[in-house]
């Protein structure tokens, strides 16, 4: 629970990179703590999609070094209620708005805390009601990486939001019905299936937008082009790809699309 | 006037990412000065546009720790006898092309010296004529951030381009007239009016697109899913918003569209 | 032969920076060596386009100090028998799939060795066969800019994948067929002409999408709003451009389509 600050900030956001919202956090960022080494996640989450936001911390986090600070902002209810947080886990802590954003992340670790940020002083002043990332969620990463104890920010809570995470679920005798959680860029549709939602078969048989897919594939080149498959991506969930393609755009398919998945 | 550089180096273009632009200037810049920390504000600015790229400076320049070198370059001038500039103001410096990009922030600092780049011991040779952003910005602000005094760049002007800024205009009693300068990731219409233009009201009514909006609100969390509205924005602008959607989409208002505001 | 690091990273890719794809190279690469300097050239390589990925890190990795360590992942053929590399050259280290990615740089500099990445303790495992820009390449970049000994990683190859590059063709007297090479952000489209290619005289007409260019230009600025017109880029390529407006859009013209070019 000791967490040792590397002093590495990383951003994820549904910001985009046109505007220069990113840009005035790593100011913020850099007033409060000049040797930060800030580092982009992503800033393509599509706009005020929580579900996508919580994926894409989930896929990157663990890969930085231990003690870096995961700073993430999707939030819809910025100005509302809605409270901003701090999480400290044994090996990251993560500030953003609670809305579930983190919850994927909190729910698998055990030893971790949650304190709801009240302190002012760690803000930047005034604050404003629409832009929580430079006014709140910067100033207080930046600080945190500084040294500052998690527990100076605000009072522990236990009551943050939970996340509707869609899970897969059978629909009878070697059948598993999931969801399409994100279409990546190269319109590969990322599914809510795990390596261990499937411990005991392999699937045979995926029905998604009226086609049906038979082939598993171990890497994208064992493909022909053009042609659809299976396969279990890089965030150890199992994906419906193209060769050369879209696989989104050849199904017509997206985000919270459903599938089905037929074992032997 | 003293500036003391902290080598943060930011940079503003309309070069985008999918091109190895903004790369080169990095490296241009980390060949003069191999410490140096670059921030990117943004490469989103559109194509050519002086004045949102003017905007988005302004917005943001003034979150970064003192003595931070502000590089911007939206510079459809460039090979031309646009002159190349480094602004000296009491806590930035800002280098990049004479053309009203800085003017905003200029007018608004009195302490302030503008030198004409001429000295050519400090570009990258041979010049260009296409890419003064590699050849010219970049090797300047990195050799300034490295404590090469200002004067040594070139002579001192004091005839550089004011841009035409937008500014609102009174209609007649109790209306404003103004204009949209930048529509943002999330289709919020950002404008010219801001807190200071409406200090003895709250606007009422604001006509824009063929559709009149009654509803100010504080934060996006307030509005309903789907309605319209007005709200100051985390620049200091009144913003057009739409809460869960795009008011550029709906309105078919973009960049320049003019809106009228009628006071209570 | 030496190569002095100096603990500069770039990456270029066709990623993007929608997904947490480089943000999650980052996180590999600053878990192995915490000081390292990591740079964007570029993610915007269109996807599996090794020709455009070749010809963007071409133009951009010589801005980067000496012992700047250049990894580049453009792999439509990841988990295949596509060979991981590691090219040490005079100045400059490359890292990243043996798929001709390289070899316009490889093949400009004579005093270069080239290494089959095999040694799997320099790799994060378990390796994946989707995604070895974080499995191998960023580890393996990482690891070097530490000062791991090239030779360490694998055993000397020379015949590593050399890229189909499209040469300009004399096609009868004072006539030259040229192919664009790639399209950039503001719609110029980049030609694989040098001026190598026209050391005897100036290019009077190019044909190319049903039009007659007679004009060349050695600004942006030199040319009248709406005018087509030939350019000497800043990558060193002939590039037909269109003041204030794009010339794909207007030719209806991109990436591999042919020109041609007369002289007086």
């Amino acid at each position: 629970m000791a967490l040792v600050s590397n002093s590495i900030i990383t951003l994820t956001t549904d910001f985009g990179l046109d505007d220069p919202f990113v840009g005035i956090m790593k100011g913020v960022i850099l007033s409060v703590n000049p040797v930060a080494k800030i580092v982009d996640i992503t800033h393509g989450v599509p706009a005020h999609d929580i579900l996508a936001g919580a994926l894409m911390l989930r896929s990157g986090y663990a890969y930085f070094p231990p003690g870096t600070i995961h700073l993430a902002v999707v939030d819809p209810g910025v100005g509302s209620q809605r409270r901003p947080l701090l999480v400290v886990g044994e090996q990251y802590a993560f500030v953003g708005p609670d809305n579930g954003l983190f919850s994927p992340i909190i729910q698998s670790d055990t030893e971790l805390k949650v304190f709801h940020l009240v302190e002012e002083k760690y803000f930047l002043k005034p604050v404003s009601k629409t832009f929580h990332g430079r006014d709140i969620f910067a100033p207080v990463a930046a600080s945190l990486s500084c040294g500052t104890p998690p527990e100076l920010f605000g009072p522990l809570v236990d009551d943050w939001i939970r996340l509707d995470w869609p899970s897969p679920r059978s629909t009878g005798r070697g059948r598993l019905r999931g969801t399409v959680l994100h279409v990546d860029r190269f319109g590969n549709l990322i599914t809510n299936i795990s390596l261990t939602d499937l411990p005991w078969a392999t699937p045979v048989e995926i029905s998604i937008g009226n086609r049906k897919i038979e082939r598993v594939c171990e890497s994208y080149a064992e493909a022909e082009d053009g042609e659809l498959f299976a396969i279990l991506g890089s965030a150890g969930l199992l994906e419906i790809s193209i060769k050369q393609g879209s696989a989104a755009r050849l199904l017509g398919v997206g985000s919270r699309h459903e599938l089905e998945v037929r074992f032997r």
